[in-house]
């Protein structure tokens, strides 16, 4: 790699730096990604894969149309990606039940029903007739269950490993265990230092997820960001429990997978960047699990892991320019949006790029430029 | 193999199998050990490895003086089978403190530490006062603590690899994925048809664990006997938490392993083959740590695993002759003791097959003959 | 499972009696398959997942329909198993490369060109362009290449799977962990004796690949079978190297997989149960692949394994009739032709088992009255 | 962590900074280890445990006065650990064989036992017939064979974990996943921003191997260093295959492990931080290794791995003060004799802070300021 130019240098081989390489390829610009360990290794490999454009959602947020529009562009994906690299993603549109366990969940949840009613995103009340029918594991004793029939789910790992392989059969390259040292602009381009040598590129995107803030620093502009962990555990029942998604409000999700697996997240311990699982973490996922679905009790352990997610002073990504360096970009902050997001990210970051209008999706609340005045130096 | 002669052919090549192997082959016997999966693959290496000759009697039984004379034995056994393979086997002689959590425990524990003090072998009942000294960390509105100075642990894996390794040395011979398909009386000795082929011994001795229910089935001789799954987990501490292994009544005990781990176990599911891991046994047996020890939450998730352990009817272990077959011996249903009980059952086992005379142990309340009415067939 | 009755006992959990359980249970009977380890843990999961129903014959072969009609019926039955359980079985017909390296492999390869131009099922002979253009990383200097552009692949692990769950979608019970000690005739049914308890079923069907010579010992009819271990490996590409299976006369295979994985296979030791991997095996593998497909040598090593494969005396599989039991059925001995076979051996036991007649294969040279006179006792 | 102030800060919690901080820690120091992973994670663990204090060296060379120290030093040390830590290191003197293959192999070895001849450290040309009977195994072919009985060895994964443990009982603090962000001087102390907060420490010591180059370039001086990545394996033999480790000339040595384990490494590639295991890297050890020792080929695959290990310019360590920064200290680069030089590093780098002098070991060689002029910018 030592002495080339790029078009563009990706710096974190994530999900969202995949989705932008993978984007930015199609449109024939010579990209290339900078990783400091494996592609894929962080919190895009660990994720549970749902869909949740309407579940995360109870009123209104610049995040809604993004995440509603990135949710519809999963079916034509999982086709392009599975033509392009024979990667099935496991796209599944079974829904997606939220459910209250105590009154005050309860009231949430139906503000939530009410606010997707009125937008005419289509959500259901479930009555215990209902859900007994639908999913005769789940605990029948909730105080509210409302079904989100178009929140699917799809693999995480295999989505991140099939956006690195179509980015590259598009022509990206991809650099791995390559460590960015330093980053200067020289006339019209950026030369980065990195590990493994020396390359330029005409544009930079900070694509680092919750590493990206380490890079921030190096450029004098520290933005608000911190890492939350998110432990996840997976097991196998003999027989499927559930078919749908379940969603508690305390942070508990049970997603079934394929294999009559059930993958059960997720903690969320801010301000660390260890990967460890702990007992603890693992203890309280297994209760609430148990709470939820009969039958978990009686399922096989398989495998514990953790992730590290990138979150945002205000819940907000940053997906814009470097408020001082023109063709810097930076793509993060997506938290637990990250797989959701990761479709329109792409597209919105290669626009951006090209400078071509957005009418559709409005990104000034994004822009990196909303906490300038704090924090950059120059 | 095919078409060998030995001394002793030996069925089972756990922690059992091995031990007496290693002493056969010590007094120079022609020593075949046969296993159908991998040597120690099975309960063996699954144990804890605690030494528990006074915790695990409460009255007169008549394993209590074969316990304690084996548990007598590990300090010389460590030194010689680290002089042998090399191996450690982890021998750590800090005690254990059994604890109560409700008033009746409390009443059993002591009960045991009267039972104990009137033998005398030391026990200690600590106050609040000297556990918070000895065990910062452990429970401290625990309802009452014995201290048992002299049970202590060692590597069940170590000690299991320890035994193969040595009786090798000695001469023994080995062959895994072995299984024994027929066994038949010709004249002198034994004809055993594996699915590796055939061989021949004046001796067989069937010590295969949980497993030798279904040799003894084909001997026409069915012995009461059930295998009990026990689940185990391994967490890492970032300092260590205990010196003493702790022992619940219910079950529950935390070991103290090397580089700050703690093995959790165990639970019981008896009447099952099924090595998988449960959600349940998981969750209950971090449940418990995590109230027995302050801290545990806090640790690390390492890995989690099963063994299957053989029960009797009764409880004790058979260690006899087949009451039909001169020559074929039995040496199997240690439960959850076969750690503290190999290098005794080894000796035993020898001796027996040299048809020597025991005066230091009393033999017959393991004799295979006490079953023997109701269940054999000629 | 202690005490039920079945329409049909299926002894073994592989890819065989997972093949006929699903289709048993899809016509309605009531199916229990009983396994003693976990279910398709064996050869099934080891397997690559060639369909070489053309590769592997040169000549007459009473296989030949069978292979070609089991080939035949993969495309469909992948969709069959994706709807039902969701699982992408990795369906791929890309082709296959038979390669020659020597003037003799070169002879034969012509033969086999010959014979399958004859049958009229498409192949292929590449002039060294051709082969340079199909796939340029294959050695340019090979002696002769013939192309078969149906023998495609799957995963078998994924088809494994698939099938376990598809048949019990459809009603069929798996006991995993549940070994067969002994069976019985019992006026119209089989009454089995397992570690797990007592079931009987009007019809048993033995198909435990390597394992079924156990079984058949005890039922006084031991077969001219043998295992043959198979080791593999995978490896990782930075990008994808080859199209087609490569595989070469000397028993060496590489085929891509997803991810831009090569498996490359497989060594074959006759007459082990040791599933070890070995120092030889693996440096043979490496060394022919490097050989055969240039950038090998660059690639990642993920894992590797072994597998059993059951063989039988003549190399034809037994798929039949017992000779002295009735309603006692044969299926094993597919060597490594298990996987490809799946499909049509589920069919043809089914049928077999409701004495449906069979037109379009002559099912006689699988016989097991084959070789009855010589070994059979009653 | 976050505001906490220590006597010294150690960049790097390998087998270097753990040593360091042990001895440190002993003299009653408040030493803090911040490392950007786990502890010991990388070359430390990845070692084969050699202390080849004669086989590395055939001639003059400033670090064999200090090899032969650290050295001599191992016996005590494994004492001191097991007592504190509990950890065995695996500390076995059972010698060296440095073989010759080829004639200019078999001068350049007859050179080297010169040399050691005359310094006075034993070393003993074995005879065809003396190699038999030593090492019946070993390649009787060989063209040279040198016997060094004090090049012992460890186990390199045992002895990191154990001055990690050690350290932390003398009171060391361990912080992983802790990058060091920038590094300022404040009067008399270091302020460190790392990604988990602000600390402060009177003396700064890089200590984090390959890493170390990216460390030096933020402090302005960046010294000649690359990385060279190892590649290793680990097989288990039925028997014990051979006592001594056997060296040979290109690189390849097989060390005899606990277990009837032989661990075979290592392969050199220069300039990377990729830490894939590459099909041509394990082909080549396992082909050396087979050549090498009869029996080999029959060994067990266990499993495979790489480190990165940090070389210089000149091959020597830097051991010593920062040109521009008084009291930041810097011990790297002591590429694959990092296990070996670990207890003397510990030493004369802690005496170093302190300002003690050093009669025993010249240091000038290993300073840092022998490449200043060329490299550092103020």
């Amino acid at each position: 790699m030592n002495g080339r130019h790029y078009d563009v240098a990706i710096i974190g081989g994530g999900i969202i730096g995949g989705s932008i390489a993978f984007e930015l390829a199609k449109r024939r610009m010579k990209v290339v990604v900078l990783e400091k360990d494996r592609a894929v290794s962080q919190a895009s490999s660990a994720a549970a894969g749902m869909l949740g454009a309407q579940s995360e959602f109870s009123s209104e947020n610049p995040l809604v149309p993004m995440a509603l529009k990135s949710r519809s562009m999963f079916p034509k994906l999982a086709e392009e990606l599975k033509e392009l690299t024979g990667i099935d993603i496991g796209y599944i549109e079974k829904g997606m039940l939220k459910v209250a366990t105590t009154d005050e969940e309860r009231m949430a949840l139906k503000q939530q029903y009410e606010f997707w009613t009125k937008i005419g995103q289509p959500v259901q009340w479930l009555s215990p007739d209902e859900l007994r029918q639908h999913e005769p594991n789940v605990n029948q004793s909730l105080l509210g269950v409302m079904y989100i029939p178009r929140d699917g789910q799809i693999s995480a790992p295999h989505l991140s490993q099939a956006f690195v392989q179509a980015s590259m059969i598009h022509g990206a390259e991809w650099y791995e265990f390559t460590e960015v040292i330093d980053i200067k602009r020289e006339e019209d381009s950026y030369k980065l230092l990195t590990n493994q040598g020396i390359i330029r590129a005409e544009a930079v995107v900070a694509a680092a997820g919750a590493w990206t803030g380490l890079f921030l620093e190096k450029t004098g502009c520290p933005l608000p960001m911190f890492p939350v962990k998110g432990e996840c555990l997976l097991v196998k029942t003999a027989k499927p429990l559930i078919q749908a998604t379940i969603f508690a409000k305390n942070g508990c999700y049970i997603v079934p997978k394929k294999g009559n697996r059930l993958l059960i997240g997720a903690t969320s311990t801010p301000n660390t960047f260890d990967k460890k699982v702990t007992v603890h973490g693992i203890s309280s996922l297994l209760e609430r699990a148990m709470q939820l679905v009969q039958g978990v009790g009686g399922a096989e352990w398989e495998r514990t892991w953790a992730g590290i997610r990138p979150q945002t002073g205000d819940g907000l990504p940053y997906i814009g320019e470097h408020p001082h360096y023109r063709n810097m970009w930076i793509a993060t902050g997506h938290y637990r949006n990250g797989i959701l997001l990761s479709p329109i990210t792409g597209i919105l970051m290669a626009d951006l790029i090209e400078r071509r209008d957005h009418r559709e999706i409005d990104l000034s609340p994004f822009s990196v430029k909303r906490h300038n005045g704090a924090t950059c130096t120059t």
